[in-house]
């Protein structure tokens, strides 16, 4: 029997005003599902479940299909693509959000084709969480739930949110997220309390500072990769989660090993993503490129 | 010939009044030198050059000496030891000063002893500039000059410190200081420059998310190790960098792989540091208690 390492991916798929202190770019393709279509599909076959309006264009629903992202999930309605305008400082931390439309997303109700119904690897893009639950409720056996959410679900929707968690096995945040969800400022407590709310799997981002995967065989940190250019950090949370994702469906395992190698190429998929705007830099990255960058982080660990 | 693996520290013995969300403590042992000494003797044998006063206590000097610590070089002068009083805040972030009396220090010119000046391992503690380039030039064909700072002495003694800093090897620095003195907001710029000014061996402490090594062989990480019961982190950096410098002495090599494992060391000894006032915890410490604490340290950045 043909071993079946697809991934389904819900989320947004939008136009993206950004400005970075590094340059601007208007109507920029970005959206949490695009961006992790875009990254995972250098792993393995991915499905995509998203909204799009009449302006998307034709041409990048193409260029999405020809890096082998199934498109049967994606719907295109009368309307507006989802818009996001936004801003980074100087430091380029968190964006200042200047602008948000909804658009044809208002009225999203994700439907998984009956194509996508067994895909064993499901990743919940950062959408409200009623609609991830949606997700959850129609896949069937998958092998892995993985997540993604923000404070404004952590604060606006505890109770869809708590009873999303329940059916996850691993959930994907950053550290102000991890401390906003369980209340403890120890980011260890902290992960032993998200656990009891659901999710035995734990990865904490940390942004500059690397990454940190709680398994239930032990804890394993990854460092940043070091940027001296950085460009646009608009996505790179969705690609470190398709790296994450990507890793593990192309290796098909969740054992300890795989979790701490898809960090590192999560990683690694993260700084690219921040080494241009949109996916300009994800896109057309070989294998190569890759693996040499993981190497390269593997190094910087590396006591030998 | 009889391999020589000694270490010389400069810096201050103090007493410190603490508060931390933990705790209080009043006439807490305290002092840059002291925390090095005392973190560094369990490593190798400790020379100090430090000036206390008539109220330091007898026992005290007697306790650094059954330490292995060699106090030949511990001036004691008539008037009051150095003293801090300090309060850490909710996150146990940076302490605020509320009190600094320099007392005996404010007359302070070590003196390093005869007996002294061939030490091959030199570590100048966080004091003026001057005062430690003093030092620098008393003592004869070391192998090694380590030196911390602070953010007090970059902006308020730039040129002696860029007289200094051309006269050691490795700097120990935190985040902030690294861009205070560089100007870089990147660290890996930051790095760049600081090794323009002299150092060709930076290590950059970045609290709870760990160290980072620059060294002309490479870069390298490692984590915090996860705390979950913090009491104190007043002297942490001392200790840390007691661990590093009484690794590299113990194994007497300043090869990429030492250096690395030193950085592990280092971090485990800062661990202990915040896990009791002072260095309640770190004294008593057994070399099983610290190599325990360096292999988990270990497991946590292993990809096997």
């Amino acid at each position: 029997m043909k071993k079946s390492r697809e991934i389904l991916i819900v989320g947004s798929v939008a136009f993206d005003d950004v400005e970075t202190p590094a340059g601007r770019r208007e109507r920029s393709l970005g959206g949490s599902a695009q961006y992790f279509a875009v990254g995972a599909s250098h792993f393995a076959p991915v499905r995509l479940v998203a909204v799009v309006g009449d302006d998307f264009p034709e041409e990048r629903v193409a260029a999405l299909a020809a890096r082998g992202v199934d498109l049967n999930g994606l719907e295109r309605v009368p309307g507006q693509t989802f818009f996001w305008r936004g801003r980074y400082g100087a430091d380029f931390g968190d964006a200042e959000t200047l602008d948000t439309r909804l658009n044809v997303f208002a009225d999203f109700a994700p439907k998984v084709p009956a194509a996508y119904k067994h895909t064993p690897y499901v990743f919940l893009g950062n959408i409200h969480p009623a609609l991830q639950e949606q997700v959850v409720d129609q896949v069937v056996e998958p092998k892995l739930i993985g997540c993604d959410t923000m404070n404004f679900w952590i604060s606006g929707e505890p109770a869809a949110l708590a009873q999303l968690l329940r059916k996850i096995n691993l959930l994907i945040i950053n550290e102000g997220e991890a401390r906003l969800l369980s209340g403890e400022k120890n980011l260890f407590k902290a992960v032993a309390k998200i656990k009891e709310m659901g999710p035995q799997l734990v990865i904490i981002k940390k942004g500059a500072h690397g990454a940190a995967l709680f398994h239930p065989e032990g804890v394993f940190f990854v460092p940043a990769f070091p940027l001296s250019a950085l460009q646009d950090p608009t996505g790179a949370g969705d690609t470190f989660a398709s790296g994450v994702m990507g890793y593990i469906a192309q290796r098909d395992s969740l054992d300890f090993k795989t979790f701490k190698m898809a960090l590192v190429y999560g990683t690694a998929m993260a700084s690219f993503a921040c080494e241009g705007f949109s996916f300009d830099r994800v896109a057309p990255l070989t294998q190569d490129e890759i693996h040499a960058r993981a190497e390269q982080l593997k190094a910087m660990m590396s006591l030998d």
